[in-house]
C-alpha cells in the first residue's frame, strides 16, 4: 500500500465525510466560521521518546496527541470544530499500527464532536513525531485569556495532579502493578471541554496544566500582573496519588510541579466559585510581583522548589 | 537561553504585535474570519534529510517551509492571513540559527501579508522537523478546487517546472557552479498567490505543483473525472533546463515529473485563457478514464514513466 493508498484507506474515513475536508483530495480545507464567532487556533508537536514513549501503543499516542491540543481549547473556552493532523513515520508503518491508531482518533472525534480537517503525512529517518492543530470556535470577544486575573481572584483547579507524571515514572520502572492506573492519566487525559463555557462566562482567566501546577499557575499569575499564593491540601491529588505521598514513597513537591495533566487552573472572582461545585480550590492572586508564587506544602511549611515545572531546553 | 526565553526573543516578534496572537502567551490564538468568507487551511510537515538537506541553511529551511503551505493556499484561490509554527529540535539551536531562521520568516512575512499566530517548540532526538499549519480566507463558496475541471478545459501552468529537481540534483553532485541558481528554485519557491483572485473567478479547477507537473496533473485531471493529454513544449522549463535537456544532460522526463516546483496547474474554460496572460498552456482536460494522463515529448512521441512523481512511502 503506497501514501496516497494509506490515506484514502486510513485517513480518509477520520474526515467523516465533511464536505469542508473535501476528501482529503484537495490543497486545503475550507472552513465556515459561524457568525459572531471567533476562531481558536492550538499546535502541539509531539516526539517519540520526549512527549511519549517509543514503544508507546498506537491507540494511547492517537489519544494523547488529540487530547492535549484540545485541552488547550477548552482552558480558552472555545469548542472544538477540527483538527488538522501532520505525522512523519520512521517506517512505514503496517496495517495493524494504521487501524488502530486511527480507530483511536475515531473514538475521541465521537466523543469530542470534531473531525480531521486535513493534514500531511511524511517519512522520517527520526522518530514518529505527530504535529496537531486544533480549531475552535469561541463566542465573539469571550475567549478566556492567562492575562485577565485579577488580585483577589480565587484560583481553582478541575482536577487532581500529579498521576500523569506518576504514569510516566511507572514506565521508566516497569512498574505493571500500578502502572495500568496512571498509563490512563499519562495517555489518555481528559480535555476539560465541560469547563469551557463556565469559564467564558465566569472566569477572569484560564491555562491548561501541561508544564506542571506550579509552572502553569505561576504563568497564569504573570500574565495576569499577579503573584500567587498556593495552600497544597490532599484534594490536589488523585486518592492513589496521596497515598504515595503519604506513605513517604513520592515528594509531594513531584506530584506538583510534574507535567501532563491537563487539567485547568482558572482565576475567578469569589461570588462565582458557585458556578464550579467540582472545582479544588488551591490559593488566589494578590498583588505582588508578578509571576512570583508562593506554595505551602500538605504540613504547612513553605515549600522550596529548584524547579517549577518542566523545560524543553 | 531557556525555552521560555527562546520563544519571547526569537519567536515572539514573529507575531508582530497582533492582538490575535496574544503574544504567543496563551493556550491557543484567538482569529477573526471577515464575513462573507471561509477559512482555508493547509499543514505541511518538513523533516531535515527528507525535504531540505540536513545542512540546508537557516534561511533557506525558513523560506521554504512556510512558502510550500502559502502555495496550497494560493491553489485554493485563498488569501493568506497567518500560520501556526511548531519546530523539534534535534539539539538547542544557536541564537545566529535562530535569529537568521526568524529574519527570513520575518521577511516572508512582509511580502506575503501574514503574520505568525502561534505553534510550538520542543525537542527531538531526530532530525529537525517543522510542521506549519498556514490559514487563509476565501469569499464563501469561491475556493478552487481539484474537482472542478471538465473535458475541454484548457490545462494552463503558472511557470516553468524542473528546476527545484535540478537543485537537488547540484546539490547531491556538490556542483557548487549550478547550485546557486537552481537552489533558489529549491528552497525560495514563489508561492503564486498573484493567481488565487483569477483562479477564483475564471478556474474551473486548480492544484500546487508539489509532486510532480505530470503526478499533480493527473491528481486534477482524476479529482474532476476526466483524463488529462499533456504536450510538452520549451516553454515548460526554464532556459537553463530546456538547455540541460537540450545538450542531453537530462532527461525531459525527469524535469516533468521531479516535484517541488509549487507553480499551479489550473484547468480553465478556453474563453478565461485571455485572464491568465502569463500562463504557460501544457494540454486540457477530456472525456476518459478519471486520471489517465497521456504526454506528448518535445519530440512529438507519446512518453512513458517509470513513476509520475513523490511518493513517500
Amino acid at each position: 500500500m503506497n501514501e496516497f493508498e494509506t490515506i484514502s484507506r486510513y485517513f480518509k474515513p477520520l474526515t467523516q465525510g465533511r464536505p469542508e475536508a473535501l476528501g482529503l483530495l484537495d490543497d486545503a480545507a475550507v472552513l465556515n466560521i459561524p457568525e459572531d464567532h471567533e476562531l481558536a487556533v492550538t499546535t502541539d508537536m509531539l516526539v517519540a521518546g520526549v512527549h511519549f514513549a517509543a514503544d508507546a501503543l498506537p491507540q494511547h499516542i492517537a489519544h494523547k496527541s488529540l487530547r492535549v491540543n484540545l485541552s488547550d481549547l477548552a482552558a480558552m473556552g472555545a469548542k472544538p470544530l477540527c483538527y488538522q493532523l501532520a505525522i512523519a513515520f520512521p517506517e512505514k508503518p503496517s496495517a495493524a499500527w494504521l487501524a488502530t491508531f486511527t480507530q483511536a482518533l475515531q473514538e475521541d472525534q465521537k466523543t469530542f464532536g470534531i473531525f480531521c480537517s486535513g493534514g500531511d503525512t511524511t517519512r522520517t529517518p527520526g522518530p514518529l513525531t505527530i504535529s496537531i492543530t486544533a480549531l475552535g470556535i469561541v463566542p465573539k470577544g469571550q475567549a478566556v485569556k492567562r492575562s485577565g486575573g485579577r488580585a483577589g481572584d480565587v484560583l481553582i483547579l478541575s482536577g487532581p495532579v500529579g498521576d500523569a507524571w506518576l504514569g510516566l515514572q511507572c514506565h521508566f520502572a516497569q512498574d505493571d502493578k500500578t502502572l495500568l492506573y496512571f498509563t490512563e492519566a499519562l495517555y489518555k487525559p481528559v480535555p476539560r471541554l465541560d469547563w469551557a463555557a463556565h469559564l467564558r462566562t465566569h472566569a477572569h482567566a484560564a491555562i491548561d496544566v501541561s508544564d506542571g501546577l506550579i509552572a502553569d499557575t505561576a504563568h497564569l499569575a504573570r500574565a495576569s500582573g499577579c503573584s500567587a499564593q498556593i495552600k497544597t491540601t490532599p484534594s490536589f491529588f488523585s486518592a492513589a496519588g496521596f497515598e504515595m505521598i503519604k506513605t513517604g514513597q513520592i515528594d509531594e513537591r513531584a506530584l506538583l510541579t510534574g507535567g501532563d495533566d491537563y487539567q485547568i487552573v482558572a482565576a475567578v472572582p469569589p461570588a462565582a466559585l458557585v458556578h464550579f461545585p467540582d472545582a479544588i480550590i488551591i490559593g488566589q492572586l494578590m498583588e505582588g510581583a508578578p509571576g512570583d508564587i508562593k506554595v505551602q506544602g500538605l504540613a504547612g511549611e513553605t515549600l522550596q522548589f529548584d524547579s517549577l515545572g518542566w523545560v524543553h531546553f
